[in-house]
Formats: structure tokens, C-alpha cells, sequence
């Protein structure tokens, strides 16, 4: 049988792989990308759901316009212009199934074969599949302390011209790194942006998950033209399960995502929509944020304290100030695939860094996650982690 | 800003409108392609929704594996095997967001742009969205009281040879003609197919829903080589707001749709599919079918005595042993648009024929939906409905 040329694209298989392959019991896993479950308000979800099925269950058993929920959809933009400042209408935000979703819509709404995408690097393995999907060519940015350089960005846009279709970003406790753009630099991205005709997707999953008080402005804030997209999701700062996220975008492209989104799936589930509206109106999602911040705060320092306890100084790392995850440096020319096999044989994972790379992979980082290992088990997992570095580092 | 290709295939609306814009209260709707919502077991869901929330809720609010749940793929196998005598494993079924998803997927796996898709004709107009985002040409091939016909499909399995990627049909109680494809069709059209290296995507949401205890087996059931991607969903059968839907594939083909379903959204929710197994495994989605087929079947009855009574004779239509519709046929030359504008008037709708076709639009027929209104009301609307067309007619 023959299959269409995308699916040739499609090699990497380490994000299928993760979800597939569940964790031995065992193991203590650096690896995930999810917030805590100890942490979820299941007793509140549930409240919710029974509510929901009680009060308006038939219509929450039903299709559901393939925009999404009325409702949660004006609670998102109200929550997002008391949040963030910004002016998207009810009208200009759709549900998706998944930030995931809004990653595949874009691919499809803006990616012809062969198109290209300026990706800032190291960056989002499941934006790289869903791009790649729809058979473009990923260019990677660099990025420095600040965010994404504009320097090598502005030499990309201007080289390709254009079959430049889109430029994919985090700005916010960015996946995999945990660095967050200043605002300078978000300001000069988006003047440099507005000279070209290129929408800007700015990927927002963890701009809540701050350790600090204040949040940063998002490249929406900034943006004049319209040209940026933006997605956000509750499956970081609440729960992944219900797969609940949303896209903003001005009229003009809403429309055509509406038409993709129908052509997709119709429309997200009814049932899970009209709950995470329930919860949102009858319980507080911000004192839910701050708390799950501050266990992850905790874990994070523990993780910090103990890297630089048992990590040899010539691996490097930044800690973070929000967010999931801490990147770690290994020395030129060595290789965190293999220092992966050495670890799982001793019971602990992480993410190897090369999967983040859309191309010209590096080889010697590695993600480590916080927000889903125990304070004991950070503790006892870097140790052993530790200990395999510092063999590894040892041999020529 | 410039959109990708497949944008300007999309232009026919008719699905977005149906789904962004809710009906008013006054009218009589008989265009909706939804089982009817006083149907639905809301108490039953409301308790497996609390159970499940209850035993497992960090599993139910964490991510799924991107096949899916598990346990709900082992019970969909042994069901599929007990009703239709399928052989599918559960490692050969994926759960996907409606079965909307799995036909975006199954363009996704087969169709590059320019390709050929054969369509049984009318059909589904979701099937069609879905193929034409993927930059299909779609081929009608036209169908008889039997099923497809096989003639016109050789025809076009040879005249376009190689181009042609999948053969999309739904052999039960079609949307729109309510028809079912005789057994012999079914075995010669698999005896054809079985000569080309050709899928067939097998839309089979409506089989359960017989007025007849007899059900027919699938072309699944046919399928010596392997080429049947059969697609099953509990939207029909018990509710669509979950979003429940399965393909099954064998496991060379399925490897390519879980690498895809996990660059379009991860894995459909959790939550909803640790309840639809708690579901079927602690009460009787068998005697919810029976229930509500046996409501069907009363107000089809009611339907056609209503049509018989209410339509003139140049109106034709075939009374359907299950399934959601019936199929009505104007004189040549007249238009079913024209009429449903003037139904509204009148404050009854209905679905018209021309947004079933993929090429080669009939204008002349239109689908009327009897799941969905209370027997009331079907009197009511086709009387209606029935004056409008004499009045229709009566000009020349």
C-alpha cells in the first residue's frame, strides 16, 4: 500500500514512544513534560462533572459549535485581558483538542509542501512532528539568555523571503530550555515581525507557571498587524486529561481555522468544554496556579541544590524561574543518548536534548523535569544521575 | 497573509453553518445527523463519570497513551467480534476524536495533493471536507438500491490507475440515503477490490443502528488482504458530546496513524474514554441500542405514513430499515435549496441534497432526518413541509 509523502517526515518517534511506553514503576523519570497529579483538584473536577450532567447534560452530551463552548470561550478572553492585557473577543478564540491541535491547524492553515518555518531552537518536539506533518522545511533559529536571536531571524526572513510561512516561539519558560524572552527582546521581535507578512505563532502552555508575582506581556501585547497566533492550554496549569486548550486569532484567520477545525473533528467534546467553564466560574483556577507554582518552586530548588551537589562543574545549567523543566549542558562531544542507556540501567530517564532540534541536532544537553518527581526522589534521582555523569565524564 | 493551498478547497460551509448556527426554538428541524438527546443515559453517565473520577482520577487527568485507553480498545474489539466477527485485536484499533478524526487521518496517511479519492456518491459531506483539506480529486462513483456500483468503479480503479489512493464507503443505512448495501454487493466489491492495492475506508457509524435483529457483517468481515480501515464511533449509538469514536487497521498500516495521531493532538481525552469503558463494562450499551432504535423506528414509521399522506407522488422516497434518514427525490429540474427556502418560511428545515456530492452536484433531492424530532412534531413538519412542495410544484 502506498502512503502519502509526509509520513517519511514522520522518523522521530520519541514523542509517540513517550506516551506509548509507560514509566516501570520503578524508574524515577525526569522525562515528563506534565504538570503533578497529586495536584490535580479531582474532587472539584468532579463536582464539576456531575453538575454539568445534572444541570444541561443534554446539550453537554451533544455536538458543540466547532468554534467551542460560548461560555468557557468568553471566560478565556476575560481571564486572558485581566492576565495579559490583551483584546481578543470571545469571537476571535477557538477550542482545540490540545495546544497539540492548534499546532497541526496552523501547519495546515498556513504550510504548503516544501514551505518553510523559522523554528527558534532548541524548541518543542510536538510542534517539530506537527509541522513536519505537513511536510515543512524546519529552519532553526538560535536562541541566547534573551530569547531568540533577531540578528540570525532577520537574516532567515530576508534569505528565504518568501517561502517563509510562519515562525513558531515560547516566550514563556520556554520547553526545553526554561528561559523566558525579556521584554526587550519580545518588543524588538515583534518590531522586526511587523516588517514582514508572517504570522508569529506564539505557543503560551506555560506562561502562568511563574514563580514570580508578575507575568510578561505576551507577543500578542505587542503586536499591531494581527499577525501573531496565539495558543494557550489548560493542560499545564490544571490538568491534561480533558485535553482543553484554545487558539486566538483575529477575525480574518479565525475563519479558516473554523474550517479546518470542522474538517478535523467537527468539534471538541461538549462534556469536557462546558466542565472546565464550570470549574472556572465556580472555583479559583489563579489559587489553584499558585499552589501547583509553589510546589514546583520547591521541587525546583531541591533539583537546583542537588545539581549542584552531585553534578560535575563542567556540566552547565540555568535555574529557572518558572515553568517545568531545567536544560543541562554536558561538555562538548559528549552524548546524552548514551548517558541515557548508562542512566536507565541505574532506574533514572530524562530527555535527551537532540529531539528538540527541528534540524543540525546537538547531542550533549538534556532536559530534566521538576513539576512531576517527589522532593525524596529529585533528590535521590539526581544523586544517582550524578554519579553516572561523573563516570561518563571520567572515560576519554 | 498567505494561506496554504487546501484553504481554498474548503469553500462548501454547509457543515461549519450547520454546526456554528443553532436552530430557534420554533423551527422544525429535520436536518440535524444526531441520535436524539432525551435518549441519552445522563444518569448513567453522571455515575461512571463520578466512579472513574473516584478510582483513577490522576490516570482519567493525566495524559493517554496516543492509541488510547487501553481497556476501551480491548472492549471495542470483543464487541466487534461478537457483533460482526471481526478479527481485529486491540493493538490494531486507535481511538480518535469522532470518527471525523480518523477520516482526516486517513487523508493524512494516504492522499498527497493531486491524488484521487473514490467516493461512493452521495455521501457524507464530513468525508468529503476531510479529503478535500488533503487536496484530493474526488471521484463520484454512484450507487444503486444494492450498494456501489461496481462497473463505473472498475472503471475508474483502471482509467486513473496509480493516482487512486482510497475508496470511501459506508455500506450501512448510508448517510444520506438511509440505504444498506446488499451482502452480495458487499462480497463482490470486495472481490474487486482485492485486485488493487487500493484501501477502503469503511464508514460503519451507523451499523448498529438496525431496525432488524440481524445485522449484516462489515466489508471488514470480507477483507482477505488486509486493505479494509473499518471506523466505528459511539456518537450514533449513544452520544456524540464525548467524542468517542475507533479505527481499526492492521498493524502495519495502524503504526502510521498512531505516529499521526500523535502530531495532530496527542491522544483524545482520557477522561471521556475511562468513562465510556466504565460504561460498557457496568451496564448495557446493547439495550440502550435496542431502546433507541425502537424510538427510531417508531418515528420513521410515523415519517413515512406522514410523507405518504402529505407528499405528492412526483416525490419519491424508500422507507429505511435503520440508520437516521430518509432520502426524498423531486421531479427533475426542480431545486431542493429553492425549497428549503421557502420550508423556513414555513419554520421547517431539512438538509439539502447537492452538499452530498463530492463532484457532479444533483440539485433535485434532499435528506430528512427522523432521530431527532418527537412524533409530534414529525407529523407536524412533514404536513408542512408537504404543502410547501405541492405549492413548489404547482408552478412551472
Amino acid at each position: 500500500m502506498q502512503f502519502a509523502s509526509r509520513i517519511s517526515r514522520l522518523e522521530d518517534k520519541s514523542m509517540l514512544d513517550a506516551f506509548e511506553i509507560m514509566e516501570t514503576e520503578d524508574m524515577i523519570s525526569f522525562s515528563a513534560g506534565t504538570p503533578a497529579p497529586d495536584t490535580y483538584p479531582i474532587d472539584h473536577i468532579a463536582e464539576a462533572f456531575d453538575r454539568v450532567l445534572k444541570q444541561e447534560g443534554r446539550q453537554a452530551l451533544s455536538y458543540c459549535p466547532t468554534s467551542g463552548y460560548k461560555k468557557l470561550r468568553e471566560i478565556i478572553a476575560g481571564r486572558m485581558a485581566e492576565k495579559f492585557k490583551t483584546t481578543y473577543t470571545s469571537d476571535e478564540i477557538i477550542i482545540t483538542g490540545g495546544s497539540q491541535q492548534g499546532l497541526d491547524m496552523s501547519g495546515m492553515l498556513f504550510v504548503n509542501k516544501g514551505d518553510v518555518v523559522l523554528f527558534e531552537t532548541p524548541s518543542y518536539l510536538g510542534a517539530v512532528n506537527a509541522l513536519r506533518a505537513h511536510e515543512a522545511e524546519l529552519v532553526a533559529i538560535p536562541t541566547d539568555r534573551e530569547g531568540i536571536e533577531t540578528e540570525p531571524l532577520k537574516h532567515a526572513l530576508d534569505r528565504y523571503g518568501e517561502r517563509v510561512k510562519m515562525v513558531y516561539v515560547i516566550p514563556d519558560f520556554q520547553n526545553p530550555t526554561g528561559r523566558s524572552w525579556s521584554d526587550a527582546r519580545r518588543r524588538h521581535f515583534m518590531e522586526l515581525m511587523s516588517h514582514y507578512d508572517v504570522p508569529v505563532i506564539e505557543d503560551a502552555a506555560y506562561s502562568e507557571l511563574s514563580f514570580d508575582k508578575e507575568l510578561r506581556k505576551p507577543l500578542a501585547w505587542y503586536d499591531k498587524k494581527g499577525q501573531v497566533i496565539y495558543i494557550g492550554t489548560f493542560s499545564k496549569t490544571f490538568c491534561p486529561g480533558l485535553r482543553v486548550a484554545w487558539l486566538c486569532a483575529r477575525k480574518e484567520i479565525m475563519e479558516k481555522y473554523l474550517v479546518l477545525k470542522n474538517a478535523s473533528d467537527l468539534s471538541s467534546p461538549s462534556i469536557s468544554q462546558r466542565q472546565m467553564a464550570y470549574y472556572l466560574e465556580h472555583y479559583s483556577l489563579d489559587d489553584h496556579i499558585s499552589e501547583i507554582c509553589a510546589v514546583y518552586k520547591r521541587r525546583c530548588d531541591v533539583m537546583i541544590a542537588a545539581l549542584r551537589e552531585h553534578f560535575p562543574t563542567q556540566v552547565t545549567y540555568e535555574a529557572p524561574r518558572g515553568g517545568l523543566f531545567i536544560w543541562a549542558t554536558l561538555p562538548e562531544g559528549k552524548d546524552a543518548r548514551e548517558l541515557l542507556l548508562r542512566a536507565a540501567e541505574h532506574k533514572v530517564a530524562f530527555m535527551p536534548g537532540s529531539s528538540f532540534y527541528p534540524s543540525a541536532a546537538k547531542n550533549n544537553e538534556f532536559r530534566l523535569n521538576f513539576s512531576n518527581v517527589s522532593e525524596e526522589n529529585v533528590k535521590k534521582g539526581i544523586a544517582i544521575l550524578g554519579g553516572v555523569i561523573n563516570t561518563y565524564l571520567q572515560e576519554s
